[in-house]
């Protein structure tokens, strides 16, 4: 990534409290919690990682598309972004 | 947009194919169609649409974002893009 | 569908303003309207087409799993139902 | 829950398998690797949870709304799955 050590601690905060929430998946389905509930914490876990995948996307644009060094490198990332949204806008 | 012709022609025509899909919708449900059909009719709309997004996005993103006029020009496309990525990434 | 006559009413005039949105983005776009408000154009689209999804899945699973005539229109109903998911659950 | 233990085994597999490309996607910011990887490997965790979240949303609908000991309890299930439903069909 490169970008600033703030924006990283963000963005390692965000992927740990998404690591916590997995592991309650984990645990009510070994406790066999039901469905519904089980099916929330999914959903949940859906919204954190488009949350910080929105992030992460919203970095890559201002800094390597926005801010590039050179005509180059803006180009390699808007191509970068284009692909990753691939898998969202389908 | 702002964009080539050619670009134009090819977004109004995904944009009748739309329509056209839009109308079988109409007619399978008119039709009191089985549900399982109505509901391969929808998804494959929901496919069409996200494909004419996904162009318009990475257009936006060539024209716009990589060849802006000036860096103000290039923030504020990037913006909108970060803006439109919101419905799409949650 | 074979579903109420009033379910088919409301399923249409869904479907219609679908069609009246499609025409918008047609005329944004032959307009050279700025990319930014047919991204928007778009993105409701994408949440209408969406509701009139979860309406038909609704419809569906009340009228032919939950009110099924007998087992086997149960199963093949809810297999429908799983399938169509495959789209939007990915 | 209450579905049978190779249901259980097979989507405790899963989860865990989510857990470790969690700790990848730590990993590769904490070394502050290409923004691209990041975005790919998050798209992949998108791809297994969507994947999860359907066997979970497949398993519901057979063992509780098809397989439902009695009216009442399936309804209640599928009221359930419909509210599951509105987080990705929208």
């Amino acid at each position: 990534m490169g970008h600033t050590i703030r924006e990283k601690a963000k963005l390692l905060a965000r992927v740990r409290r998404l690591k916590g929430q997995m592991e309650a998946v984990e645990r009510s389905l070994d406790a066999e919690a039901p469905c519904g509930e089980v099916l929330q914490l999914l959903a949940s876990i859906r919204g954190a990682l488009a949350g910080l995948t929105h992030e992460v996307m919203e970095d890559h644009l201002h800094e390597h598309v926005v801010h590039a060094a050179d005509d180059a490198e803006r180009e390699k990332a808007a191509a970068e972004l284009a692909e990753a949204l691939r898998t969202y806008i389908r």
